[in-house]
């Protein structure tokens, strides 16, 4: 076959493939052909490097190709870890991303959700701390940490493990008095199993295991959760050496909070007390650890993600899915 | 006027109005009519708590309400805190962010391009590394930090007073033998400006001031820029003491970077030696800044360019503009 100067077209390929232009475009939307002509088509399309024009492929088969993503705040850095694994996996299979930021604006939200009952994206992952979003359920959907109403499905870490691995990991440094601590949002989420984890790890090897769960101040301008931290350290300190020697935190944010706390207070940080957080961020998105952590497996909660937004429904779809997570030694533990 | 049970519709603003309903078309699609019409429209608007709806306007006048936005990685923070503030400037005048992170492959961005050459996109704002991008003249575009050609506006901070800002700070803080680090990319951008600010104003002062000036390693995988640094630095320092006083670092990644290997050398920051970063990135965030720093004004720039890419393109439309920054003291400076 001659070179071609121009891009090749269905016809193109029709004629490489010595089949119908109808054949070729069965096999370029999935319907079903037998398998000898399917292998022909394909064949050829790898010949001629045949580009699917998405567009004209969308207007066909009513796609548009975009998939919106629904995120607090890119500001905080697990969030945009999150966007940019979600756009990798999304551009990998031709696909491209409408971020919705929503600031905590949870009308922003429903506008997304109004956009793919209209069909103008194909489907919707979303983050968020709304109880309140509805999703309609002929609309695809896959939520990340937490439950929504319907059948929309959850991706999140194996939130329960990372939490027994904080207190295995605490207790194998020589840890025997540990402490939770968490600020968060009321909202029954994915994330309140870390400290179920801990708390039955802790039990199970006979550990002293101490809680401090605070809820975000949503209404509150007055309250100060590091205070609170703090006044709660503080009962725990005696003549200036703190009865607790490990602390699990709920995410590394809340970690750096409290080490830089523990400095401020005279106590040394991993020599007196050990410390541990949850999700592996890293400073500037890419160096070292803010603390020693359980990370979050994103790139793979990402790509969970997308592929269940991009298959077809069935019975087998499941409603939870928990991705494992690992520890990773930060400087804020002995190892 | 009774109140409306539900959403108010065009033909209810021409009854509000007195007026007929191709006149408050023309009034909402921006079509000239009579100042009286013009005025007993947008009255009516306001009364009845008109929402045009914007999919509908969409169809009508060719509009997506959509705006693509290319950005190199989001892991960047950064690059995820231009995001955040585009998506909130865009949200204000009621449009959406296709945000396509290229992860430096540059073909993505192509397909953005095409994507806005067919009007599937309202226009696009890029922040890119790649000197081949084209945009023809009829997409509304604009850049951050980098000259495209055509005529595709760039919006930056003031990179050169950021840059004679640095050396001014450095000097009053008792600063006397000053150095310029740098890695980046060999495009010439609007970044380079910090360097000649800070050697202009340095000239000025009559201060001496030392430059290392890197380019990334985009083809050569053995160059380490930090062993280049740390040898700049070892030649600086005799008998424990570095003969440096004070350095100005192109970003805020280098800064901290440079502050690390500062403190691995026992060189003392702020005491020894003083450290300003570019970019006012803070941790998580939202927390205390990384280094001293300039400021760049992130939300103003984002502003700028969705006010850009919404605007109709005229003859004062500028090639370049620029934003003020700021000074902020982060813990590497004595001041």
């Amino acid at each position: 076959m001659a070179k071609q100067t121009t891009a090749p077209t269905m016809k193109d390929v029709a004629k490489e493939a010595g089949v119908s232009l109808g054949t070729v475009s069965k096999v370029i939307n999935g319907i079903p052909v037998g398998e000898e002509y399917r292998k022909k088509v394909e064949q050829a399309i790898k010949t001629l490097d045949y580009r699917i024009n998405s567009y004209a492929k969308g207007l066909k088969n009513n796609r548009t190709y975009t998939v919106a993503v629904i995120l607090p705040n890119l500001l905080n850095p697990f969030f945009s870890m999150v966007a940019h694994y979600i756009n990798r996996a999304l551009v990998k299979h031709g696909y491209r991303m409408l971020l919705c930021d929503t600031d905590y604006d949870y009308t922003k939200e429903q506008e997304m959700v109004q956009m793919a009952e209209q069909n103008k994206v194909d489907g919707i992952i979303a983050l968020t701390y709304n109880p309140d979003l509805k999703i309609s359920p002929n609309v695809r959907s896959v939520s990340i940490d937490r439950y929504l109403s319907g059948n929309t499905p959850c991706v999140a870490s194996d939130n329960y493990n990372g939490g027994r691995l904080a207190a295995q990991k605490l207790v194998e440094n020589g840890c025997k008095n540990l402490a939770f601590l968490r600020i968060g949002s009321p909202i029954v989420g994915e994330t309140n199993k870390r400290k179920d984890g801990f708390v039955a790890a802790c039990e199970a090897m006979g550990v002293r295991c101490e809680i401090k769960n605070l809820n975000d101040p949503w209404d509150n301008g007055n309250f100060d959760p590091m205070k609170e931290f703090e006044a709660f350290l503080t009962e725990h300190l005696h003549d200036g050496k703190l009865d607790i020697d490990g602390i699990f935190c709920v995410t590394d944010r809340l970690a750096y909070q409290i080490v830089q706390l523990l400095k401020s207070m005279g106590v040394n940080v991993p020599d007196d007390v050990q410390v541990i957080g949850f999700d592996g961020l890293r400073t500037f998105g890419d160096m070292n650890y803010y603390c020693s952590t359980i990370v979050q497996p994103v790139e793979a909660m990402a790509e969970t993600c997308v592929n269940l937004i991009l298959a077809e429904p069935s019975a087998t779809t499941p409603a939870l899915l928990c991705l494992p997570v690992s520890y990773a030694y930060g400087g804020t533990t002995k190892a």
